[in-house]
């Protein structure tokens, strides 16, 4: 191992969507990487902040794709959001804004949600929001009714859209930007990536020290800064959402540790 | 005429929900006090923010509430941003998030509105934002996408929360929250008060001057701001949302020139 993110870091946190696949599809060069990483003894967390899977989900995907993957090798704002509410009170009633995944992912780890409208606003410790597809204005006013009775305000991730095929969606900012209209209040936390929250979620997950650990994703604003904010190591890879000039353009004063063409420049950077 | 509010205004703008009714019941007074005015030669228009409802709606209500009234003496935030449309461009294509009556209103003020989701896209030169309680991630997703190929985003009212008996329901702060998180982009004007444009088109209608004009209604930050902004004397009610205290409590250091326990006041108000 004459290479240096090699010879440096035992821990490889790798971002998904723009990482290790686009889409569909694996980004050329992925497989080899991570099946080198696997052989010689590295660990490799995937994480996202898309709750619009499980982590059962994901693993599938990526198994499907030619990586042999478990759902505890997958860490999602879902299951941050998990450790966070549990950690917060002992059994929290929950109104989510969010997906069939999210709420499924939540139940998994032990939490209650109410879903039913006319408990809402009795019962909910915490309304919980997230990218939603299926936003309408009767969550709007459920969420909003549960907040006005004191209920916490807490979201998954805070990403503005979401990459699809030809464009991008509108993503959880939009849902956290209609409740804050209505009720007046900021939201109280984002857990998902760059919250330190994330960050330490995945180390113990990984179970190495920050030191030996590195963060490989193509967003500035989520991967590479939850580096910067957590003192570990990053590379932005140039494949996903992020060009080689976005740092100027968009006037931005922090760097990653590595900017790579590719996931697969991990084998060669040296 | 020794009453100090009759004998130095010609105009009264008098705000609805809370100022003339509430709910579907009139305010004890409003009736004698209306017709009182009428009978004296003075200028009546019903301003609201509200654009769930065309100007004819709002008049039939007044008038089966037994205060006979002509659409044309009704001013909403859907009329006053179909002027606003109309003054900026000549056949400005429209995307509306809102409800059907606002699309009523500014078709009948010659705009053409565009709601099928596969031309949105391609040719709207504005979204236009309300308060709309059939909100859904495709409106979000329909205007995202139009404002992002360049439409201009404007709204009809900035309020918070509108209310319902027994509390209240997400106003059009939601949708515009929503849009600006998705965007990224402020919205770039809201019409409706306190905006200078309801009172210059309020004025307009009335054809007085506006030291001859007063505004009366029950909130601070629409009503009386509105007064302020544009120098024209305004009368707080205290038959709505405002109680006499909100001004300590809120901070607010500007005040309106009357405060009224109701609108009956005014004949009374020495």
């Amino acid at each position: 191992m004459d290479n240096k993110i090699l010879a440096t870091y035992d821990g490889f946190i790798l971002d998904l969507d723009g990482t290790v696949y686009l889409g569909n599809e694996l980004i050329p060069g992925a497989l080899e990487t991570i099946e080198y990483l696997k052989a010689n003894n590295k660990k490799v967390l995937y994480l996202t902040n898309k709750p619009l899977e499980t982590r059962e989900q994901y693993a599938n995907k990526l198994t499907k794709l030619g990586i042999p993957t478990k759902p505890d090798e997958i860490l999602t704002s879902s299951v941050v959001m998990a450790h966070y509410l549990n950690r917060q009170s002992s059994g929290p009633l929950v109104y989510v804004i969010g997906e069939q995944p999210l709420i499924d992912e939540l139940q998994l780890a032990g939490i209650k949600t109410i879903q039913q409208p006319e408990l809402i606003e009795f019962a909910v410790d915490y309304v919980v929001v997230a990218f939603d597809r299926t936003f309408d204005y009767k969550k709007l006013n459920n969420g909003f009714q549960a907040i006005k009775k004191g209920a916490r305000f807490v979201a998954t991730n805070g990403d503005r859209t979401c990459p699809v095929p030809g464009g991008e969606i509108p993503d959880c900012a939009a849902m956290i930007g209609a409740l804050e209209g209505a009720t007046g209040k900021k939201v109280e936390i984002i857990v998902g990536k760059p919250h330190r929250l994330t960050i330490e979620a995945a180390l113990s997950l990984l179970k190495v020290e920050k030191e030996r650990a590195i963060i490989i994703g193509d967003r500035i604003e989520t991967d590479i800064l939850m580096g910067k904010n957590a003192g570990i190591a990053s590379a932005l890879v140039l494949t996903g959402i992020t060009k080689k000039d976005d740092f100027s353009k968009k006037g931005i004063t922090y760097r990653p540790t590595y900017i790579l063409d590719s996931i697969k420049q991990i084998l060669t950077a040296g």
